[in-house]
């Protein structure tokens, strides 16, 4: 056995703990450790042999790490993160602000060549591995249309605004997409859809004490940008039942690209996407690229990738001819 | 406007039509002849205006074709059309034979590496973008179980071997994936499937005058290999209803990796096809990938190749940057 491809963690929420949990099922890969903004000593792994090291020391730790797996949100963390830790590391990561996409490849892509260090950014399934559908279809199929559907899934930033209205305690949001909508697309309409045709949202709220339902429900219905282009339900319920049904993170998704070639023939690619967890999921994705940056790196190469820069074979643990033995 | 790829077909059946339509859809390429075994004569392009050229004058042509998408079968073309092309042209082809892929690569790989030429062989959607999708299913999770399901479609071998039994004067054989096994599959189950679960056969046979239905019928049930493993159903049809109805060649299928994260959650990924033709979609993925190999090519790269190590940008016409704004 080649010697282990050694994976730093930076940021330990969800996602941080899904890429501990992913790494234990790739035997070819080991935890070098977690590194946190936090005070070390509060932060407590999933596996309690995680060594957790404070995140400003990173740079001591060069020698130790093949493959930093950046955990920290598009927002606030990885603008500042991404081109720092690519200056230093070979790095992984899920920035997913897609219009500010370009702006941050050229942060870190300038980062990274300086220091000799792949980094492959915006990891997971949106992007990720939607992105790589909507390419494919696109390619192949030249004459179409291609259409992305959400869900059923929890979005955080729709719960968030939920729970900013005045009057709610807490609250969830489920993205839906439309049933009607996908079969339409899926017979080879290329039908136009408008916002509300593609999606529904469903939002369980937890009142305040004394709070009215009525207004509370307008303020989410009445939101710009978040619900007011929707068809939105909103069900009351209590602080108990929210806990009880509503604390897993399942999401998924669709894309459809549907096409015709020759005279007339129809032709629909779907990938989709069913998740009980939608953090471990990308968690699962970026450790793949990890190995991908990893064995990049060992070419020689360096600067910033996408996945659409990314040879699928490099995900594999299996070696060339072995996949095209197994799996081809 | 940069030049135009310029693509050369070698054999003229129902892929080689395929790719001359879809040559038509890519604005960035040009076809720049058929090229064939047959008296070239006897041949008449979809489009009149592309010229037809005997196959065996094709050396002559070198200095006039960027990429060569051979069209030709995996039983008795390819295994000599393959390396003595590559050994002269970049090449793509659709090689099947799933079990002999190793020793094919390899005889590609040394002819296109001695021509200083791009090959990518086993291009289309099986083996191709369902390869592809079984690669990323267990990169991703790798625990977890993989399935390829078939259909609803036509299938050339069947058929072929319906049609040889005596008494049949025409036949097709469709095949049916199991709509049980699969919802089995999606929930995330990750069944033990035997092949009798998985897909099930459908025959349209007319039989020849004076031939015994019973007698045809249970020569194709108990066929081995092709029907005797499957639950099997034929349907005896007059020859009218057989070309009005079963002129066409639909495929699809579906690739399902179903998977365990974290402690117990069950992520589900899911790429499916529903074509209404069958060879017009492999040429179109043929042709994408004709891009992929000419960018290799001008990149000093030589040697055979699979999907598995095509990086999915080099598909599309867009460059890098556009791709990141437009489908990241």
């Amino acid at each position: 056995m080649a010697e282990k491809i050694r994976i730093g963690i930076v940021g330990y929420g969800n996602l941080g703990r899904g890429v501990e949990a992913a790494i234990a099922q790739n035997t070819d890969m080991e935890l070098v450790g977690v590194f946190t903004r936090r005070d070390p000593a509060g932060v407590s792994p999933m596996n309690a042999a995680t060594p957790v090291h404070a995140l400003d020391g990173i740079a001591r730790h060069q020698g130790e790490i093949d493959v930093l797996i950046l955990c920290g949100g598009s927002k606030n963390d990885l603008p500042e993160q991404g081109p720092a830790l690519a200056a230093l590391f070979n790095t992984v990561d899920s920035y997913d602000t897609h219009a500010r996409i370009p702006d941050y490849f050229a942060a870190v892509d300038k980062a990274a060549a300086s220091g000799g260090n792949i980094a492959i950014i915006s990891v997971g399934w949106d992007p990720g591995l939607f992105s790589l559908n909507r390419l494919f279809g696109e390619a192949i199929l030249p004459d179409g249309a291609t259409y992305t559907f959400w869900g059923k899934g929890l979005s955080q930033g729709h719960s968030d605004a939920v729970r900013r209205v005045p009057g709610v305690k807490a609250a969830v949001q489920y993205t839906i997409p439309a049933q009607q909508a996908m079969e339409r697309v899926r017979r080879g309409e290329q039908p136009a859809l408008s916002t509300r045709e593609k999606h529904t949202r469903e939002c369980f709220v937890v009142l305040q004490e004394g709070a009215d339902a009525a207004t509370v429900e307008h303020a989410i219905k009445s939101m710009p940008d978040y619900f007011a282009d929707y068809d939105t339900a909103v069900h009351f319920i209590s602080e108990e039942t929210l806990q009880r049904d509503h604390y897993a993170m399942p999401h998924g998704g669709f894309v459809i690209r549907s096409g015709k070639t020759g005279k007339a023939s129809k032709q629909v690619m779907e990938y989709s996407l069913k998740l009980d967890s939608n953090p471990e999921f990308t968690s699962s994705v970026l450790v793949a690229y990890a190995r991908a940056a990893f064995r990049l790196r060992a070419q020689g190469q360096a600067g910033a990738r996408t996945v659409f820069d990314i040879a699928p074979g490099l995900l594999s643990s299996k070696d060339p001819a072995q996949l095209r033995r197994e799996l081809l």
